[in-house]
């Protein structure tokens, strides 16, 4: 048996009235810790590979690697190296660093539908720039996107409707995520108005169990968007370089002509990127973005040195087994206590829900039982595998999920 | 005579060459030295204090701070440090680092108009993050703009074409710039659906020399907005921290209901944030806004180092002090050598423009010229001093300026 603590610490519970004073709510946006859970700490001091720790000293086996952008582990020495190395040069210097040529070579080689790169900061950087290239490259307003998809937290892609405008989304046309007739019909809509085909490479939408593409559907779009002289965007903002690092949908061979990255670009520095091809390489250099920090000179040696580590080989494949004995030990465990869980998504970003389970009631009951024995998960996002753990650290994770389970019979 | 060196070292037309490869126009952006220069290298490799150096290792003495978010120097030992001592811990974290508490205390303690406090990357995140809330707060839709002004660079507030819809701009009704009657009449115009009233604390469109606020004009738009319902944003994204600390409107007692931060907020980590009054804390709790680095511990430790040392009272007293001598001489200068010229906006912010200049081509030429004998400035774009500058760099700088003069002759 773990050790199960009481659910919020003294130095936890003091932040939280600090923070309900001078931040909205306490707190805001995904890592709004009240929207998911009434255990899980709301902040967190500092992290170790797979471990993060919160205020009042207690150690967690992280399975959010804070949300996606921790590929490597917190602190990953190489990239933690990287950055202290430029910090002694510069960072938001008045031009770009050389590094960011560098990096946009080493995506251009490492991405085969990348013959060009340009980099920003948040995803939404990434997915605006991409609908705003398509737009300038077609001429064209119409985007198809899947309903429900999360593309970002700005008006024009928000899912909540608070402080949007129907203008906002005026361009948006939805499809359903694998139903090919659903993008051909929401294609004839756009009619000769179609700039854009935006999808994620598999559906990750919160609250519902993951869904992986549909091959065909795939090369759907493709042939759609060659049809209609429009442009395939895949979203790869949350799959990106734990899938595939040539870019989530080259195993299908089926290939955007622009991608959307961020979150795992740079092991956790603030980073996102767009990749092009050729033939959107002057519609790219048409638009005007940019961003104060967009150039600065640490996030892209972070990155460099992320996509340098990537691509020795081994951490996709790592966290492809830990994933999988993750998935394997919670199935054993699942039947164990008489429970009928789903499984859903790549085994590296790992989604978990219970039969029947109306309003999330048993999920987040799971999840906070795990949270007070230590592993730190959440109960309808999905979650993420990183390089650093180990074998060792998933049968520690188990261990903690098999009480988890008991403390639900 | 300061040295004259050739426009472009061979490094750097290397680097040209490259970037031209794997990035749309070799650079995009504020950025793109193209958009500006022949001479000024677009890669800098370094920075230290006021100074920064480009691949070939020239050293210039830097009037641009990074584009003004370097407002305590390249490298300053007390951010790096704070930088360097977080990294220790973690920064991109599964929830928010105690961190963001102590910095949204510190801003609210600093900033009389704010409540609380919000973070997030850009200040294009800090721009539409106001406009959503104040859209939030009163269930209208239009906001007042004026003709001209920068308040990001995507689809809702570009000033360029390329890529953008009409409906993207559908609720944005103009006013010009000190001018309270055409604020009056786009208010009346919005009628019974304004949301808000965005404004800079002073006029610093591009290519145009920058013009201060008219007390009135700041009071009346206050009034206006009190009048209507709606809510006052002031963008203080460009002057922020280099101005007042309290916000750029604090000495004319103008507060605003929500203020747009970024840039200086965190001496060049990637950092906005938003700031505003009680009675619209629960709007901005009601909005949905994140993104995967808003709540990273590193850029917000740099933040609270910054405002630390800002707060010590030295910084800008040192850039008025510093930025006059830099004025002073200039205008000597231009007096000595025949030309007429015109400095604008705060001397902390320099601009500086030539009588009867068409497209821009002496100021071009001079700022070259400046370029060439090391001095980093640019001929349409305000320049930023920072806190590193001292009185012996500003007189190594007007060496330098005093010959480019001589060079235009």
């Amino acid at each position: 048996m773990t050790a199960v603590t009481p659910a919020l610490g003294e130095h936890e519970l003091a932040l939280h009235d600090r923070a309900r004073a001078v931040i909205p709510g306490g707190m805001y946006g995904h890592m709004a810790v009240t929207s998911f859970s009434a255990a899980h700490p709301q902040f967190i001091v500092s992290g170790d590979g797979c471990r993060v720790t919160d205020a009042d000293g207690r150690e967690y086996l992280d399975l959010m690697s804070g949300w996606g952008p921790v590929v490597l582990g917190h602190r990953h020495p190489g990239v933690t190296a990287a950055v202290i190395d430029q910090l002694g040069h510069g960072d938001c210097l008045d031009g770009a660093s050389p590094v960011a040529v560098d990096f946009a070579e080493l995506l251009v080689d490492t991405v085969p539908s990348a013959d060009w790169a340009m980099f920003c900061k948040n995803g939404t950087d990434a997915t605006t720039t991409c609908v705003t290239t398509a737009r300038a490259a077609t001429g064209k307003r119409k985007v198809l996107v899947a309903r429900g998809a999360y593309h970002g937290a700005v008006p024009w892609c928000s899912l909540r409707g608070a402080g949007v405008t129907d203008e906002d989304q005026a361009h948006l046309v939805h499809y359903d995520y694998n139903d090919l007739s659903s993008a051909e019909a929401a294609a004839a809509e756009a009619g000769d108005d179609l700039a854009a085909i935006l999808v994620c490479p598999m559906r990750h939408d919160v609250k519902r169990d993951q869904e992986l593409v549909d091959p065909a559907f795939a090369r759907g779009l493709r042939a759609l968007a060659d049809r209609t002289g429009s442009v395939l965007i895949v979203d790869d903002v949350r799959c990106g370089f734990r899938l595939d690092l040539g870019g989530s949908w080259e195993p299908l061979g089926v290939r955007p002509d622009l991608t959307a990255w961020s979150k795992a670009i740079a092991n956790g520095q603030a980073l996102g990127a767009v990749t092009g091809i050729e033939a959107l390489r002057d519609a790219a250099r048409s638009i005007y973005v940019t961003g104060s920090f967009w150039y600065a000179a640490v996030p892209l040696a972070a990155g460099l040195a992320t996509l340098t580590e990537l691509r020795k080989g081994r951490a996709l494949p790592d966290m492809v087994r830990t994933g999988q004995r993750l998935r394997d030990g919670l199935a054993q465990q699942a039947v164990a206590h008489g429970f009928e869980i789903r499984q859903t998504g790549p085994v590296q970003m790992p989604m978990l829900s219970f039969a029947g389970d109306e309003g999330f009631r048993l999920v987040t009951a799971w999840a906070e039982a795990a949270g007070e024995r230590g592993v730190y998960l959440h109960p309808w996002h999905n979650w993420f595998l990183s390089a650093a753990h180990t074998d060792a650290d998933i049968d520690d994770i188990l261990d903690r999920t098999n009480d988890a389970f008991a403390a639900l019979g």
